[in-house]
C-alpha cells in the first residue's frame, strides 16, 4: 500500500450519526466490504469500549473481514483527565480492537477544551501526547482528529498549533483538521492549512462537514494546500448536512486533479457500490449525488438533445462509464424530435430510418404532456406508444377491458372495505373477476391478476414496486388532474408507466393496465 | 434596488430542467412569489417563444405578479445564422414578454458553435451583437450567458475571452460565465473568473452546475475573483446532479462573506420559504441541504450532547433561527414538548398551564407521527387535536359519521362514473345523501355537503383549494400509507387538514371531515 496520499473512509463511525441511520454488525461488516471493493485506505470501523456495537464489529471483523485495500481504524478518545493512559478502560478497548491504526480525537478549540471538557489546555495537550505515546509503544499507528481545529485556529491560534506540534512530537502519524461544524469556506479553510503545514511541519489530514454545502471543495482546497490524508463518507452520510462525500472526493481528484488514489477498475465499480451501500443502509439513494448518481447524467433540455446526438461529451463532465454510471435521456415537453430520436435508440429503436412515425410520436408525446402526463419517469409508458406508432412494430393486446368497478366504503362498525369489479376479454373468452384490497388501486390490481392470471401465469413475476401521486393544477381542489406513476418488477427489471385522469382511481388504473401490458410484453420476448 | 450585485434566482428557468420537475404556469407564479419574498434581486421566469408555458407565464405575470424586490428576466437565444434579430420570431417572443431583462444564451466554446451550432465563430459573434444591440435599442436590460464558457476557455481562450469583448461591447451589462457542465473544480475556476476580468474588464456572473459537487464552492470563489453577478437555483433543483443552492449561496454571503445580499428578515424566513417551494414542486424536501433541511441542525445523542448542553454555539456554524430554522435533538422526546407549547401559543393556546395535556399531546402527536401523519403543514388538524385533549375545551361534534361508500367505475361504452353515499347523524337526524363527482373525493366531498348543507347554510362558503397526496414508504407498491394534505378556503382563510390511511379514498374522507369540521368552527366562533 502507497502511504504517500490517503483515502480514509469514516462512513461507519461520523457517517453513522446520520439522521435515520442505524446499522447493525452485520450491515457494517457488509459496508466495509464494498468500501474495501472501491479501494479506500482505511476504514474507520466505529469506536470499540463506547458503542458495544462496535466493540463486537473489530472482534468479527478478525475472523470475518478478509480486506483487499484497506486498513481498519478504531475510533477513540484520548485518555481521560485523571487518569494514566495505560490505565484508561476506553483506550485499552482501543487496544484490544487489534485495529492496525488508532484515531485519537480531542479537542483544538480552547473554548471547547473549557466549556465541554472542563480542564486546562495543558491536560488537554498532555492528554493528547500521553494516548499518542502509549498506544504507539503498543504497537498501534496513531491519527489524530483534531476536534473544532477551524473554529479553534480562528479564536486560539497558538493553542491550536501548539496541539498538531504535540501530537505530531509524540508519534502522531498525522493531525486530520476537523471542520467539525461545518461552516468553513474553501479560500479561508485553504489558508488554515497551508500556515498549519508551514508552521509545524507535521503531515496533515482534512475532515469536513457540508454545512456551509462546500466539504467537497473544502477537502480538495486543502488538499491543495499540502494535506495528504482525507476523510469522507459514503453517499455523503453523517450528521446534520452530512460528512464530505467520499465519492465526489475520490472521482474529483482520480479524474480532475491526476491523482491515482483508487485503482482505476474500483472507479469504475463506484455507482453500484454506492447503491449498494444504500441497500444496505435503506436510505433511497440521492439522485441528484455527483458522479454515482441516478440522475448525474440525466439530459432534460431539448437545446441540448441535439448537441448530444452530435457528441455526448459536448454535455457531460466525463464519461459516465468511467465511474459506472450510464447517460441517459428524459422525454419532456422541452425535448424535440432529437431528444425522442436518442430516447429511441436508448430503448432500441432506430427511429431515424422513418421521420414520419418520429413527427408523430413527437405530437402525441407533446399533446399528452400537455394534458399533464410525463414520460421522463416513465419510459414503459413512452415505449408502448413507439410501439403504436412506429411502422413495423405493433403494441400487443394481450386483453381489452370492457369495464371496471370500484367501491370503497366505510362500514357503520368503522372497518372499512374495498373491492374491483374488472369485466374484460382475453384470448377470445369474456371474463368478470373481483378483488379485494387495501386500496382502490390495489383492489383493481388484485381483479385485474384474477382475470388473467391463468391465461398468463408469467403474471405472478410481476409486483407493484412504487406508487407515486402528483395532483395537478393544484387550484381547484378535487376537480385537479392526477397523474399517477407506477413502476413495476419482475424480479429482474423495473418499468415505470404513467396514467392521467381527473379521477384518481381512473388514472391509477391507466397506469396499471400500461404495467402488466408492458411486463406480458418483456416476460413473452 | 441596489445594482452592485446580483441574486438571480434561475429556479422557474433552469431548475425546471430537473428530472421529476414539471411546472404549470400557476406553479411558476406561486414560486416567484416566494422568491420575491427572499428578497433575491432577479427571477428567470422561462423562455417565452420556445415553451408555450413559459411565453403564457410572462403573459399573466404582468398582471398577476405584483413583486417587491425582484425583475423578471425572459431566457432565450440569439439570432438564428440565417436572419437579422429584428426578423427573428424567437427574439421577437423576448420583447413580447415585457420582461425588463432579457438574458440571452450563446456559446462561448469553439467546439459547441462548430458541432452544435454548425456555424462560423464569426457569425457566432455576430449573432450575439446583433441581438445584444437590437434588444438594448428596443428598451431592454440585456444579460448574457456563456454557455460552456470554462471549458471553452480551456480549449480556445482567444475565442472565449473575444466572446465576452463582443457581448459587453455591444451593450450587454453583464456575462455570466457559465460552467454549464459543472465540472469544474474550485482553484481552476477562480483563476479563470479573474483571468477574464483582468484581461476585458467586463462586468461577469457566474452560473455552477454540481456535477463536481462544488458548485455553491464555485459560486463563492468566482465571488471572490470579481464576479457580482450570481445565477442559482432553489433547493438546487437543476438537470443532472443540479444548479448552485441558491439558498446555501445567499446565507454563506450573508453570514460568512459581510455582504448585505437580501433583506435580513427575508434569510429568516429562507426555511419557510424552501419547504414552501417543495410543496409546489412536490419533490421531497433534501433534509440534509445546508442552513434550510430538516436535518441541518440535527443532533444526534453521542459526545455532543453534553457540550450542546453546555452552549449550542460549540456544535453549530450559525444560529439556526437566523435562517428560520431549529436546533433539534434527536433522543430528546422533551423537545417535541417544547415545540408544541410554542406551536400552541402560535395558535392561541396557552399549554404551559397544563402540563399533562401537553404530555397527552405530545404523546399524540408521536404516535401519528410515527403512522406517517405530519403536522407541518396541517395546522387545522392540530388545533382540533389540542381541542381534544386541553382541558376545558372541547371539539364540536357537527355530525357524526355512521358510514360511507364509493362507487367509481368504467362503463363499457367509456364514460366514467364516480358516485359517494354518505350515512350521518347531524342535530338528532339520521341523513343519507349521495353525491357524484370526477373523482372518489369530489363525489364524497358533494355528497357530505349535500347531507349538512341544509343544517349549516354556511358550508356554502366553504371551497376546497388543494389536494395534495404523498405515498409514504414507497417499497411496498399499493400497499403503502397515503397520507393525504386538503386545503380549504372560507373566502378569507386558507387552512390545512391531515389524512393516514393505507387506503388513499379513506385518508382524504379523514381529511375531508377535520376540513369541514375546523371550517365550521371558525365560522361559528
Amino acid at each position: 500500500m502507497n502511504d504517500s496520499f490517503h483515502v480514509y473512509d469514516t462512513t461507519l463511525r461520523d457517517g453513522a450519526q446520520q439522521e435515520g441511520l442505524a446499522l447493525s454488525v452485520a450491515d457494517k461488516l457488509l459496508i466495509a466490504r464494498q468500501l474495501d471493493g472501491l479501494g479506500v485506505g482505511f476504514i474507520e470501523g466505529g469506536w470499540p469500549g463506547a458503542i458495544p456495537k462496535d466493540t463486537e464489529f473489530f472482534r468479527r471483523a478478525q475472523t470475518e473481514l478478509d480486506l483487499e485495500h484497506a486498513q481498519l481504524a478504531a475510533f477513540g478518545m484520548t485518555r481521560r483527565a485523571d487518569l494514566k493512559a495505560a490505565d484508561d478502560p476506553q483506550v485499552a478497548a482501543l487496544r484490544e480492537s487489534r485495529a492496525p491504526i488508532v484515531t485519537l480525537v480531542a479537542k483544538a478549540h480552547d473554548r471547547h477544551v473549557e466549556l465541554a471538557l472542563r480542564t486546562s489546555l495543558d491536560e488537554c495537550l498532555a492528554m493528547v501526547r500521553d494516548t499518542v505515546t502509549h498506544l504507539r509503544a503498543e504497537g498501534q499507528r496513531v491519527f489524530v482528529d483534531a476536534e473544532h481545529f477551524f473554529n479553534g485556529y480562528q479564536d486560539n491560534p497558538a493553542y491550536a498549533l501548539e496541539f498538531v506540534r504535540v501530537a505530531a512530537e509524540a508519534g502522531a502519524d498525522l493531525i486530520a483538521l476537523c471542520d467539525t461544524n461545518g461552516g468553513m469556506l474553501p479560500t479561508e479553510l485553504g489558508d488554515v492549512v497551508r500556515t498549519v503545514i508551514d508552521r509545524t511541519g507535521a503531515r496533515v489530514g482534512i475532515h469536513c462537514h457540508d454545512d456551509s454545502g462546500c466539504a467537497v471543495a473544502n477537502s480538495l482546497v486543502a488538499i491543495e494546500a499540502g494535506a495528504t490524508h482525507v476523510q469522507g463518507a459514503a453517499n455523503a452520510y453523517g450528521e446534520r448536512t452530512g460528512n464530505a462525500n467520499l465519492f465526489t472526493i475520490v472521482a474529483n481528484l482520480q479524474l480532475k486533479k491526476n491523482m491515482h488514489v483508487v485503482p482505476d477498475e474500483s472507479l469504475a465499480e463506484m455507482t453500484r457500490i454506492a447503491h449498494a451501500i444504500s441497500e444496505v443502509t435503506n436510505i433511497a439513494p440521492h439522485t441528484k449525488q455527483p458522479y454515482v448518481g441516478f440522475s448525474a447524467f440525466a439530459h432534460k433540455a431539448g437545446i441540448h438533445a441535439s448537441a448530444v446526438k452530435a457528441d455526448p461529451m459536448l454535455y457531460q463532465h466525463i464519461d459516465p462509464a468511467i465511474v459506472g454510471n450510464d447517460m441517459r435521456m428524459l422525454v419532456s415537453e422541452m425535448a424535440g424530435r432529437a431528444s425522442i430520436e436518442l430516447k429511441g435508440r436508448e430503448l432500441g429503436y432506430d427511429l431515424s430510418g422513418d421521420r414520419e412515425a418520429l413527427t408523430r410520436i413527437a405530437e402525441r408525446v407533446k399533446d399528452l404532456e400537455a394534458t399533464g402526463h410525463s414520460f421522463e419517469a416513465a419510459d414503459a409508458s413512452f415505449e408502448l406508444l413507439i410501439l403504436d406508432e412506429l411502422n413495423g412494430t405493433e403494441r400487443p393486446e394481450f386483453f381489452t377491458v370492457e369495464s371496471w368497478r370500484v367501491i370503497v366504503e366505510q362500514r357503520e362498525n368503522g372497518t372499512q372495505g374495498c373491492e374491483a369489479t374488472v369485466r374484460l376479454h382475453a384470448k377470445g373468452e369474456r371474463i368478470i373477476t373481483v378483488g379485494e384490497g387495501n386500496g382502490p388501486v390495489n383492489a383493481l390490481d388484485t381483479a385485474l391478476r384474477n382475470a388473467i392470471g391463468q391465461l398468463y401465469p408469467e403474471l405472478a413475476e410481476l409486483e407493484l414496486t412504487d406508487y407515486k401521486v402528483r395532483i395537478l393544477e393544484g387550484d381547484h381542489g378535487t376537480d385537479s388532474r392526477t397523474r399517477v406513476l407506477i413502476t413495476t418488477s419482475d424480479g429482474k427489471n423495473e418499468w415505470a408507466t404513467v396514467g392521467v385522469q381527473e379521477n384518481i382511481v381512473a388514472a391509477s388504473w391507466n397506469a396499471l393496465v400500461e404495467a402488466v401490458t408492458y411486463g406480458l410484453l418483456r416476460l413473452e420476448s
